[in-house]
């Protein structure tokens, strides 16, 4: 018996480094962990070896710091989270971010990861995508949004909310190994979804549920305007 | 700022315990969990506290000992993955299951953890969902599979293979706490999934790929078939 299931690959593992930081959220990281494991080394890169909160609580261990990460991997990849508007005022995280992303063969992220990016200086000219509440935090720091599940800009591939990071995954996999390794990676993980609701868009859930779920979020994003405004005004 | 993301429940927040054992299936877990942690106290279990390795190397921390565990839980959830067929083999954390499961409200899994319900005797005289490459595995142990994405029957909840833990946790939800939460959630979680491939079962992916899929497979499932056999035959 194999305790880890990999992909026949027509070259080496391609390398990932994935940032961990508190209250990232764990399914946009781990879709295309999961996706991308099979066919990848990946890393998980925090600022120590102390396992990281994610924004609902359980915790994953970092495999390297951002100082031992390699310095040139094939994706550096960047989830969203309650934590993201703290992560884009962390000077040391965003300096990782520039100098890995500047060598980097792909530069992603899922959700509100790509906040960090732009934060980082890493999507200026790039259009991308992030959850669904935050388009205006991606347009204040002057990065074009398009509401698409996965936009894939030159080597920039970003995916939408938290659950985007499975279609995510595949299409970077495919563009990395090809369509036959992707279409292999979805019928393991039996990727064939079937939403009990159609409640997944704000078109989708209607102007009630949108209203509330705007309430939930619009504290973690309001922090982020206030600051970049602060930041234009000063 | 939040650091948790939690939804106005009616209630207190119900009690989740998901099985964390060597080899289990990241994202099994961390679907349903990203989906019920909103409305849910949720429990990480396992034999000790030191973290536990998924089957994709990612190590998650367990937050209670399967004594510490609380004894009565609205829900009891076990994961699938590689390591499943030596947890089929263990008897602590069968005493476990067969201890907690008896009393849980309801009692779940999704891919192949439906197999260690089975092997601690939960599924007796239930149908149940499996990887779509284990359903001879359920069918060796005496329980009737179903080829569908969530099987309810009365409280036993099981999906299918990995991804399928989405799916399952929103129909989950909608149980315990109504169809508003669920797309509530939904919402937040922008789960409108787009899968850039038809290939997530064997109907979609072709002969071609299937094969490809079962020979890496098949080395998991034959050592818990052949014990099966063994037992019967002993």
């Amino acid at each position: 018996m194999t305790s880890e299931l990999t992909f026949p690959a027509p070259t080496e593992p391609f390398s990932v480094a994935m940032l961990l930081y508190p209250g990232f959220t764990l399914l946009d990281l781990i879709g295309p962990h999961q996706v991308l494991s099979g066919s990848a080394k990946v890393h998980l890169v925090a600022k120590t070896l102390t396992p990281v909160s994610s924004d609902s609580g359980a915790q994953l261990v970092p495999t390297c710091t951002l100082e031992d990460c390699p310095r040139d991997v094939d994706v550096l990849f960047v989830p969203g989270g309650t934590g993201t508007f703290a992560a884009m005022q962390d000077a040391e995280l965003l300096a990782f971010l520039a100098d890995r992303g500047a060598r980097a063969g792909h530069v992603t992220s899922v959700c509100t990861g790509s906040l960090i990016l732009a934060a980082a200086g890493l999507l200026a000219g790039y259009r991308a995508a992030t959850h669904w509440s935050t388009y205006d935090v991606l347009a204040a720091l002057g990065v074009e949004g398009v509401h698409e599940r996965v936009v894939v800009d030159r080597n920039r591939v970003s995916g939408g909310g938290v659950t985007a990071g499975i279609d995510f995954g595949l299409t970077l996999l495919a563009r990395l190994r090809g369509e036959q390794v992707a279409k292999l990676t979805q019928l393991v993980l039996e990727y064939d979804p079937a939403p009990p609701f159609r409640a997944g868009t704000p078109e989708q859930a209607g102007p009630e549920l949108t209203a509330q779920a705007q309430a939930l979020l619009a504290g973690l994003a309001r922090p982020a305007l206030e600051a970049i405004a602060a930041r234009a005004g000063g």
